[in-house]
């Protein structure tokens, strides 16, 4: 037997107890005759005592021991005369009687602590020993208990979990596709499911009624920071039902969630915004709704006055910063180029600063008088001592800029804290976006998203205004999930594939069992999809997925630890008649 | 709001109320001007009535309505004046006030009924179809829940599910990997994983310490009968464990389940037999335990007698079955035939009848006295009235073909009865197996399957007789999972691939990123991975793992529903340096 207890068991109502532990060796201290070594496993870490009087041949076992040694020991339980408050099994140690060398360890390439050493390409690398450091074992803690409780939640609300195919078939429409090349069948291929989408809808057709499943999805995009090419999603459908329905249950889902695993709870409903409203605030469809600093549009009050950088263009906003009329010279600097930056896009930054004493000081005083500058203030509802920043350009683009401006001042000012939590959802979607090179409309969601049905008779004459019944599922500024309520009905499906300028024969082909499927009797039906490694990081607390998955690949899609993608053997791909043309 | 109730719900109770309900058209039948619908949902079966006072709009809609029509209706509960008490709703009834068609509905293919009219292939091209049958669904209902308990028990067991990657580096060994060309990295290839065994100890040596996954597993194989190229594995893998805590732990998973899903209980432990007891007494490393019928050898005392077929053999064995000695000469030829049948291939059958009167009776009375049958029976603890079946020939084919003749019998018999459960463990399997063609020897299980302590020194002396720490599960002779405490020590290692004539070096490329993670503090681990699809099919009582998976592929390894593998755009293939070879 290797253990009678687990390294993060004992107590001090233990003492006296004669015990087995096993454990990894986190750390060897001398202290005059004696030696202590902290052993650790999943479980936690417990304090081994060696003590002056052990025997020769027990002295000379410690003197092999080394960092991340695997051993096990027998020994007596004792109450530590230094208790250690901060360790669960602070109050004891045990006087180790036995040891056992169970595996040696060479010495590891970076130190297994929870601040580490090493870099993140040799923690990659060494993936393995990544994964014993606390924080990383923690986070797949989080993911595993998160699996459990949604599985919990949606048994109990009669969902059936239904293992769909992930050799399946390849569809050129949206994302690229990872493919299989088929033995068997020679020149014919399978692709990996992006999503479960189309054998959902299925599930539907079939009367299942409430499916969900946690499931691998598969995408061959080119990695920008944050993707993987094998993503997680918590992916349902449900028959009879309309967006409110969708809603209620996965808010409810979501509550759940928040209370179980992060002991937070929502007593209202979580707000709902509009796609609209959205990009109008906080010029974003996943606004951070952990603080306000919503954008006011000052176009009508600002222009007209003679400052040709504001005359010109389409769209003037801004938002308030509080309390921080006093920010200086230099602070307005890096805003200046922070806005500036490629990626955020604006040509230049005016700012106001509202002091306290009621007077102005702005970049553009040249230009306002005071009173100017008192009118933006009173309709941005900026009080003393706030500063106003503000940008101007294209619609679009100014909106794209506040919305980075937004969030970098969110982060100064400390309004973005990873244990608050302002989860939300964004509706009212537009149905169809318009692509300028094509010149024709694309569907935002996708094909089978069904429009409001107040907007159905948009489709003879103003396609581009028709909202969508889809909804997306938003925490502190990250998109957690998507879905939408599903057209079912043959004559609308028609519609939209019209609007899409797809051909009856053209959506035979594509879209063929799905459609041959609705034939036979389609409920009404809607879903959601959630980004499970994505979920997992935010109520974990940290940015990138990759913390959340045991196993992830680097931005060129590659895994270092095992070193794949790689060559393959010659009679493989002969046996697969394929042929790799160097190029 | 399409429904208030689900077509499951509704009892004598609730008579009265005004509900709305939505599901299909079973079945319309008409009675004098009374109108019958069964109306049905993944809930249940409910009867509406359109009486013969419904208004002229009512009864025009429902000249439209037909099978499988997807209608939403408003009305009343009612009594039912003749209750139907095989329905849960059997006591009520619906007065249908109003009804509106969510869709139609062609006429579905074959009929959607417990027995349905369809053949095979139709209904797997029509699977969203077949799904709606009442048996389809209760399958993957019964799929669903044990998922769930599977889920629940490793869980409070402290099992942690954590997702390993399924784009990963193809193998050499073992089965034929599916491949998955990399476009970010041309000319190299992913492989789809045959298991994550090697992730599993990974994640030990991370210490995990109880790791468990319900996974995906793929293998490019010839399709036998009930081969699927994807299928779905319950992977666990423990440590600081040694065979008897792998199989304590994972008996009381199956005595849980068991318990939980058929309400069987099993107050004693699962009987465990060695390999060689299994093969020696049913001629199977999968033993059916729900009968008898043994294999008794009569080698010793059968030969010498002047019968020549059995003078020249290995072996002489057979089996008794019970009170059969009244069998025709039909039913004899019959089971000559069916053990010359080339899958069993048997040259022929001896039989021997006990009578009830104590005389005998055999196929060989020319060469053999009574008495001589009389010690084949004793040997064979033979009653009056039964009848002995023997074969002869080589032992190992004999063993088999007795195997199949056991089984045979047991079906005839009545033996086998699917809703009575013999599970068992077979233990003490071979280490590694020799083969003939390759003049070497090859693992059993796998080359990190460890050897029984107590016989490593056979390494040097005779590799053959090692026993490994290596296990199976089987329930009624279907082995349902299998595992092995793992070498996790690097001498040990080294011993067994050179039993397996296999280099250090080849050793390093074949296996380099595992065997580097052991040189870090591995722990002493096993685990243990069943067969899920092969587990519901045997508590689902079927035979074919088929049944209990959503979309299926047929033998061919196709999708005949969405029609998988399939060709693929030129343009894929350029992206991927990639040319299919016309041969």
């Amino acid at each position: 037997m290797y253990r009678t207890h687990t390294c993060g068991e004992l107590r001090i109502n233990d003492v006296d107890k004669e015990v087995t532990l096993s454990g990894w060796i986190q750390a060897v201290r001398k202290l005059g005759g004696m030696t202590f070594i902290t052993l650790r496993d999943r479980y936690g870490l417990t304090q081994l005592v060696f003590d002056e009087n052990a025997s020769a041949e027990l002295k000379n076992k410690l003197e092999e021991l080394g960092r991340e040694y695997v051993i096990k020991v027998n020994g007596k339980v004792i109450e530590r005369s230094s208790k250690n408050p901060k360790m669960p099994t602070g109050e004891i140690e045990i006087v180790v009687s036995d040891v056992e060398i169970l595996n040696k360890s060479d010495i590891p390439p970076f130190t297994i602590e929870n601040e580490t050493d090493g870099g993140d390409e040799l923690r990659m690398k060494y993936r393995y020993l990544d994964l014993r450091r606390n924080p990383v074992r923690e986070n797949l803690e989080l993911r595993h208990r998160m699996g459990q409780e949604i599985r919990k939640f949606l048994d109990d609300e009669k969902f059936m979990e239904i293992e769909t195919p992930y050799l399946i078939k390849s569809t050129p429409e949206g994302a690229r596709d990872f493919i299989v090349p088929s033995r068997m069948n020679q020149g014919e291929f399978y692709a990996l499911p992006q999503s479960p989408q189309t054998f959902k809808q299925l599930l539907m057709v079939s009367g299942f009624d409430r499916y969900f499943q946690i499931v691998k999805c598969f995408r061959d995009e080119d990695l920008r920071a944050d993707r993987q090419p094998e993503f997680t999603q918590i992916d349902c459908e449900m028959s009879f039902v309309d967006q409110e329905d969708v809603i209620n249950t996965f808010e409810k889902l979501a509550k759940y969630l928040f209370y179980e695993i992060k002991g937070v709870s929502f007593n209202d409903d979580f707000p709902r915004i509009s796609y609209d409203d959205a990009m109008k605030y906080y010029g974003s469809d996943k606004p951070d709704l952990r603080f306000g600093m919503k954008f006011t549009e000052i176009t009508d009050i600002a222009q007209g006055k003679g400052f040709k950088v504001f005359d010109s263009v389409e769209y003037i906003g801004g938002i308030v910063a509080e309390n921080c009329a006093d920010y200086s010279r230099k602070q307005l600097d890096q805003l200046t180029a922070f806005v500036q930056k490629p990626q955020v896009g604006a040509k230049g930054l005016v700012y106001v600063k509202y002091n306290a004493d009621g007077t102005f000081k702005s970049s553009v005083d040249k230009f306002f008088t005071p009173e100017d500058l008192k009118t933006w203030a009173d309709s941005m509802n900026a009080k003393e001592g706030d500063l106003l920043l503000i940008l101007a350009g294209k619609r679009e683009d100014t909106l794209n800029a506040l919305n980075e401006l937004r969030l970098e001042m969110g982060n100064t000012l400390g309004l973005r804290d990873k244990d608050s939590f302002a989860p939300c959802w964004v509706v009212d979607f537009p149905l169809l976006e318009w692509d300028e090179e094509e010149q024709r409309y694309f569907a935002k969601h996708h094909p089978f998203t069904s429009p409001k049905t107040e907007d159905i008779e948009l489709f003879e004459t103003d396609p581009g205004k028709m909202r969508a019944n889809a909804y997306d599922f938003v925490i502190n500024g990250v998109e957690i999930g998507g879905g939408s309520i599903r057209i079912f009905n043959a004559d609308l499906q028609q519609k939209m594939f019209r609007a899409l300028g797809i051909s009856e024969e053209e959506a035979n082909e594509k879209f063929g069992f799905l459609l041959s499927a609705f034939k036979y009797g389609a409920p009404p039906h809607g879903g959601i999809a959630f980004g499970f490694d994505r979920w997992c990081s935010v109520f974990g607390g940290s940015s990138s997925i990759r913390d959340y998955i045991a196993f992830p690949k680097n931005n060129a899609g590659r895994d270092v630890m095992i070193d794949s993608p790689s060559e393959i053997d010659e009679k493989q791909l002969n046996e697969l008649s394929l042929k790799v043309i160097k190029k």
